[in-house]
């Protein structure tokens, strides 16, 4: 038994299907949220911009005493999480490899497609960890830079949704891909939307289950599994208002008060 | 004559509209760009968040000695000019007073359209300062967050264009608005979109040449115009590769050289 909390961070609201999954499958735990949305977004910012951004909120959680921290983002996965895996003392778990193992559950496929921010995808990191799993595996991966605003303004339909989804997965459809990673953790939001243009014909995987079931392992080896009743912080970069609101769709929860903390920028 | 240079601030590469009109205008001054591409965008982010994050570009200028700032971004000039006017030596020149003594210049119009980022719209600047301008006109605001997205992702046609604008636009066309500000720097590489939305109905007003009329009517009433060869040095907060391409195609400009400015992220 270990009644320290578990760390999260993302650069936005996207870590909050991460933290839903976590809440859902680890209820007993405590949660410490943080949202770097003063310098949101991550996605289309350079590899070292992000391995400090990255590093200042593992600092701040681990700061926290956190038992276990949770890269809920994926960009910051990609590039900064040999970093972070090096720097911390506690498990730190990251979405990329989640998210593979998940991809390649079930029944064999041949085709694959991965869809993430343009950090994540210009890393190459989905696609060498596919074909490091299953070098028969053709993997087909594509930078959607238009989605996370889509998710962060809130919208999940309708005719400009449509055609930024036909923008960017016109040519994942037409090479016949049997599954889809949604390589960002704002993206299981859109899930609907990627499934009518599908014509649900393709299957798509998001890591948020799969990080909740990896850190439950994770927990279980290490003895460090609370059973108390859990409870959730937040903190934020940027104005909490914005957040409260969006993060109680995101959760399914009104209660939402994320806290302000200035500390990060000012390092 | 005073051959400091003129410095110039956005939240990314937005300003450079304003800069190529400063150029065109007053090629025989000296400039400083400081682009805040580590934290981009300021549009849909807090008050407080912005007006940090200004004053920081502000004083990195300052301390270059620039002999006039230019806040060539319409979110920071909504939210934190008057905080910038009070704490900087120099003249400091916003975006907002230019546009709408543009906007109000030629034949008179009875109904004006204003587009900008969420704050800027909330902050209702535009709105009061056109009302403040002439009581008799009407008003009709929105915020148009998917247009910086756009704008940085560089897709500037097409359905997914076509679809935005139309989501955001369609409100103003009806409202029969004869003018429309661009209140976003970033929105200048767009005209060609929104003037066939409007089928050429609306005429469209941008801040960048009023900007560089009003400097020059400044710098001559200090007696501080230069006569010399200018030049242009760039400052960006993130990588500095993907701001030279981008910054390329606004400027027509091949030679853009950027250099990495990290203190801004340490203040």
């Amino acid at each position: 038994m270990d009644s320290r909390p578990i760390g999260l961070f993302d650069s936005g609201l996207g870590g909050l299907t991460v933290l839903r999954a976590l809440l859902e499958r680890l209820p007993n735990e405590s949660y410490i949220y943080l949202g770097d949305t003063a310098r949101t977004p991550y996605g289309s910012k350079g590899v070292g911009t992000v391995q400090a951004y990255s590093r200042q909120c593992a600092r701040f959680l681990t700061n926290q005493d956190v038992k276990l921290l949770v890269v809920a983002c994926n960009t910051a996965s990609a590039v900064a999480l040999d970093l972070l895996l090096a720097e911390c003392a506690c498990p730190v778990i990251g979405t990329i490899d989640p998210a593979v193992e998940a991809a390649l559950r079930g029944d064999a496929v041949s085709k694959v497609g991965v869809i993430g921010t343009s950090s994540t995808i210009a890393s190459g990191v989905y696609q060498r960890a596919l074909e490091r799993a299953d070098s028969a595996l053709q993997v087909f991966a594509k930078a959607c830079p238009l989605f996370v605003p889509l998710v962060e303004e809130g919208i999940l339909t309708g005719r400009v949704v449509d055609q930024v989804l036909d923008l960017y997965l016109q040519d994942l459809a037409q090479h016949g891909i049997e599954r889809l990673i949604l390589g960002c953790t704002h993206y299981p939001v859109l899930v609907p939307a990627l499934s009518d243009y599908f014509d649900g014909l393709v299957e798509i995987v998001s890591c948020a289950d799969e990080i909740a079931r990896v850190v439950e392992r994770e927990l279980q080896s290490l003895g460090a599994a609370e059973r108390s009743v859990g409870a959730v912080r937040y903190f934020v970069t940027d104005e909490v208002s914005r957040f409260n609101k969006l993060a109680g769709l995101y959760l399914k929860d009104s209660n939402v008060n994320a806290l302000a903390l200035e500390e990060l920028l000012n390092p």
